[in-house]
């Protein structure tokens, strides 16, 4: 039986940001943070009492520990953390807004101990010592080296039976449409749970119509036996063995608008991983508000409180 | 004639709070506020001029000062409270959200100086000394001895003439429906002034139906010239004499759910001391609004603001 | 050539708020900003790219730095600014609220530095080597000298064939609205660029009808070539010509409900000096838009950033 | 018998404050404290126990009743304080600092409530209902009016009976040495606690020589039964009927370098009213230690705290 | 070969602090931190690259996880603490403070989930699964099954063959002298590393005399193979196989006053733990140190840094 | 006559720092600042009156412009300033320490926009037209092309005529003592103010003995007229045409260790400007020590203040 339930391997760095109202051209003082997609997706998951492992690549550094730290406090096992010296760090500034402007994030991720990192330096026997395998898009996009290990992890799991989780997570800062589509083809066919933004779906294969529609095109160009699509505001659908589904969002006071993805993906493979698979979509959507209703890219929640937010939602106060 | 115009009694404790956002499993500090439904009351009526006394106990301890000192900067007078030493100060943790999560409110009050006050603690003749006494079914709750107190406060008032309010304030935490329903009866019954709100009257004595009919058939259960009633983000309704009225909520934009109910009962006692009967739903309604857009319980206002929200209400910017 | 783009004369001071649901009787700390409306819309220009001028007086002081201090940041050039030894500051208090409260401002700006200021104080020679003088009507109220100067900086300038801008800005804490009407009138007259406020121009000159019908009236009463209205919340009518167009305002988070004038004035003021005309009104409502939803009453703001809100509004993230 | 122990006439003001490092010039939020000499000795002396009034104006405003809410908070009796409509409040502006730079304070006190009180606004009899009445010089320097009710108050105290404190408190922002001499030379001379600082004495008075030999020729000076004489960091000197004696200052760490004269004050009356006059000089020595070893300028602390830092000096750690 | 290097039992708490010159009467918002003398050994361990387990009991609630998550941040292994729902969590209120009054702590400890373990509720296997077993005598102090507990596995380890650290670490709010020195002596015999403050060794067992004198007393009262004995700022005194030696404590501008001893346990373990026994008492009080100059009781640190502070102390700025 | 009193070429970066007795590791808000050695020098000019130029390159990003904000609201020209599209900005990280460990200051400035700063990007007439021209040892250590535009700007400035002031600054993170002795040899030799650190004179040319003597070491070494060397904590020593004097440095509460070099160039070339040689190294040890005295590197003073402390030193309250 696997050491972990779920197994990433991704970018970590640190966040720092300054709050609605404020601008970076004035800033006195930074909050911070730390981030990474797959990351963020085990903090979910171990907070929710899975067993997760996180492998990566960080400078030996107190920059380096603060990313550690936190990640440690949610309970994900770093074994498979690399620690480089004298190594620079991602970092990433996020400027929040409400309207007209947009929240503004901004990356200083050149050069990284992660970016760098090589297939020699990973340690591949605890990379696959798990049950489900999350990987992303983004990820991807960061170095030619971290392509290649995406990959080479994908085809690595899918040979041992590892389950793989693959989320598009497309960014528009790191690549063009055009290469991220043909790149991210073949994990797009080959994933067995595939997750994919509605906007992601149109800008890189041009897939349109309504969600309904957009979802089962995802499924016919995937192998996934199921795919998940959320649509920002609207919520999730999701196209099980070619059965398609809808799973509104909730009603939410945003107070972070970054990390949602994350959640839904997190929210959905714990109860998947639990074998729940009706409440599967809703407990995505779930994790996905709480997301959006805490500070921070990483979901902070129990067991029981979200089953009550899928049972019983919509209480105001609770005393 | 009575020195003090409202006098209550209850529990007063220290609230530990963290903002919408933030969760108390990673908090690095508590905002520090206090607490205590009777004492929120009479800190409203202070602050428009009323003479106001609280009957407590609380421990000779920094904490026990630090309730003391700020409901003294409202103009209570404290000199009711009973200091025990080496006793507990009830403590609760606030964690405030919005949608999806409810704001949590947990209590760690067990065994407090107030828990354990009998009836031979109490200053029963400055209890009296007042034109209205203020008690709430929360009070009744906390102990036998808290409960004890609270209906001998309420028959002694009763025999010696002075007005006395009644706020039902039932709590689920702290005991049943079928407790509750059967031991806040007899205040019911017999309170000069009666708050309720609609889930309570529903939640305990089964009232079913609209508004109108509620505070109708609360209003036959009880003796009390005036029944107050209200419901969250509607407005109240009132039975006075039988003849029913409702005063909408005001528009506001929530900054701290907690309080409302307080703030409400603290508008109405108002307009009531001044004999201003036409208006006083309303200033119990302006008050409950003013209490959802500050922070902590008490609400901090002048005649002259509380007089313009109800004949000048709207206005966004005053310079 | 003129050395600056915009000039402007009035009062600076310092701002002392407490945040939406705190109250100044209880205040434990205050956020310090600045304030002065000409400047304002200076600082606007500045992060725009255009060389502005300031012309104040303001005391010789730790407080009086503080308001330069910040100005300089922006850009603007204080040569024109006289120092006065053991003078006062103007000081104003804001409590920004939610409703029901309106957000209060008070004002202690009795006899400061500048309006003792005369007229043989002001560097006339500065004032005038400018491109655009812009002058207001809140200056005009501040006292009799205060009055004096801008009159004569009107007149100066129309002489010297510098565009004169001029803002309405009725304040009706500082005078009555008979008095505003009689003296800001030969401004209002031969403006060469007007802004009024809808209320105001209700207000003082008893215009009323629908919107169109007042910028045109307005219109009717000034030589101006342009007058710009704005009317909170709906946007901006112009009269360009006497040809009325109306421009509706971005949607908007509301962080800060101070300097949304002023940013109106500095985006049109903008796209004007740009000869920009098409995009002026639109350029004023998008920096409105910004000064709500930024904290301080001085926009910060960038040329692409602008031109984005302009030309692809609605976007909630950019990453 | 008195109602009150100990009453007292004198200015409040709002004290806005940086922290050691930073500077007025560059701040962007103040420290909202508030200040009053006379308060402060009433703020030291209510937590200790005793029952104290205020004799004062403020403005009818939120800034006024910031200073309220406050004293109020200590326990201070505030029926004698006037509420002026319009008027405008006492405010200070304080720079810390640690060498090379001294801890700066600024006033802008001009024309306040307080200073345009007249003797017709105080109300005499709450005045002289107590056991104590202490006034200061500094009162004496605000305005002429406020030097004529310290006049009469001094006078009609002897007359009924009231003891009379005297602080000399000279502050040369205020006025020059020599009127400052004059002027108060009466008090001086009639008081019967007087309390001056070794360097007034030098200033006011041209006294010099050791502590010991200052301390004796202010005794000289004056007919008070207990002369106490106060030197920064060296302790404090009493003359009782003539006898010199000396108590050594505190070590303390120091936090806030404004209140310890006024917590010395608070001090010696404290002991006085116990009879204790044993421990009298060494208590003012104890509460100067704390007001320096916290924020703001009213010393926090109990009488058994008090108690323990006379007989059991010199702990670090209570646990 | 064991599976923990270190293993500790006791219980952990909350921490509500307010800085130097503030008081807990008027406190707006308290520090959260948190606490437990044996978790804080662990801490230090495990950021020098130990392996650690804490056994323990906490409360089920968002409280217990801030124990949690906190302990989890420093890497220290928690599968041997049980979650008790419903239960208390100890408190503790630290007001810091410099001359003249001394840092105050305050329990609220009664009823913990803690104080309620059995022995029964114990992992014994996990418990014995270590290198060394860290115990106190503050533990010992908070409940009779506390003290069972601590004497089973002080007793069951011995048996193991696991190496047993008993820190005497007597607290005077807790117990009195002649019990403690009673219940702690047979621990104080059989360690094997015993750790004891000069004045605990005073105080309970009346070792009087130099240091090096009450070291080799303590040294001939105890079976332990070292006896390590710290003196507040003087340093430390070992007596190993009874040759007694002195380490001085290094210079240090203390922050926090809290948590040195923890850090000298850990510093000398540590070195222990490596088998460098040269450098293990300098390692204490290079801890130590690092305890006093940091905010919390957990000292953050590397190895590179504990070993620049022991081979080139004296260093203020590094660029 | 020059436009310019004072130009500088160099970095400037954004600073992040954690207060004393916080780690990195666990920070949770970093304190944004300013650095930039040159920069600081121009600073402390501006705040005393003078008209400074600062040459240097900045991303044109939000980051960017934080630095541009700073420094322009000191009053330092930025017309010379480069605006590079998609570059790095130099960033540094601090966090603050007392014993026992060193303030530790981390760069991560690979790859700015100022390194790679060409001689074609500088606008060398501006660059030329000031008084003084300031360059630092620092700088050439950045890159070649920072190196060589040092080069070229001392050379072409003695060429003009401009007085050439040069501060050693050795940095060892940035480069070995040989290499920086090699390359900073002329600008050494033939600066016509060079400020020197003791320390810095020791590591790369192996001077040693007395300060006396290592002073007038350097001055053979030198062209300069004057030769400046500090030396932490025991103030300045100043070799004018030979000549050697000291100046001790005056007690100071450190509050930010940072700075104190550039402050103290600052103000000695602020009394060279002014011609007061007499005051000059003693209005460099006061810069020096009031940067030590506040927070940032940049030093805000006055000409009052300043004179203050050179002729009435050792004041602790001014009110």
């Amino acid at each position: 039986m696997a050491t972990y339930d779920v197994t990433a391997f991704g970018e970590g760095g640190i966040r720092l940001s300054v709050p609605v109202g404020d601008r970076i051209d004035r800033v006195s003082s930074f909050e911070v943070g730390i981030a990474g997609t797959e990351a963020n997706v085990l903090a979910g998951l171990s907070s929710l009492g899975w067993s997760t492992s996180w492998i990566s690549a960080l400078p030996d550094s107190a920059l380096g520990r603060r990313v550690e730290t936190q990640l440690r406090s949610y309970g994900i096992d770093l074994g498979g953390v690399r620690r480089v010296p004298a190594a620079r760090l991602g970092t990433y500034y996020v400027e929040y807004s409400g309207a007209p402007r947009p929240t503004q994030v901004t990356f200083d991720r050149a050069d990284t101990a992660f970016t760098r990192m090589q297939s020699a330096d990973v340690d591949w026997e605890r990379m696959l010592d798990t049950r489900v395998l999350h990987l992303t898009g983004l990820t991807a996009a960061l170095s030619d080296s971290a392509m290649e290990i995406t990959a080479e992890a994908f085809n690595r799991a899918k040979d041992a039976g590892v389950t793989v989780s693959f989320d598009v997570n497309y960014r528009k800062n790191l690549w063009s449409c055009e290469t991220a589509a043909r790149v991210l083809h073949p994990f797009i066919e080959d994933a067995d749970i595939l997750f994919c933004r509605y906007d992601d779906a149109r800008d890189l294969y041009g897939l349109h119509g309504d969600s309904d529609s957009v979802v089962a095109q995802l499924s016919e160009m995937s192998n996934a036996g199921t795919v998940l699509m959320s649509r920002s505001g609207t919520g999730a659908w999701a196209a099980v063995d070619g059965v398609v589904g809808h799973t509104p969002a909730l009603p939410v006071d945003i107070v972070d608008r970054l990390g949602a993805g994350d959640g839904f993906a997190a929210g959905y493979l714990h109860a998947w991983l639990d074998g729940d698979h009706d409440n599967a979509v809703a407990s995505g959507c779930a994790m996905a508000a709480l997301a959006l209703a805490q500070y921070g890219e990483q979901v902070v929640t129990t067991r029981d409180e979200l089953r009550g937010l899928i049972t019983d939602p919509g209480r105001s106060l609770s005393r």
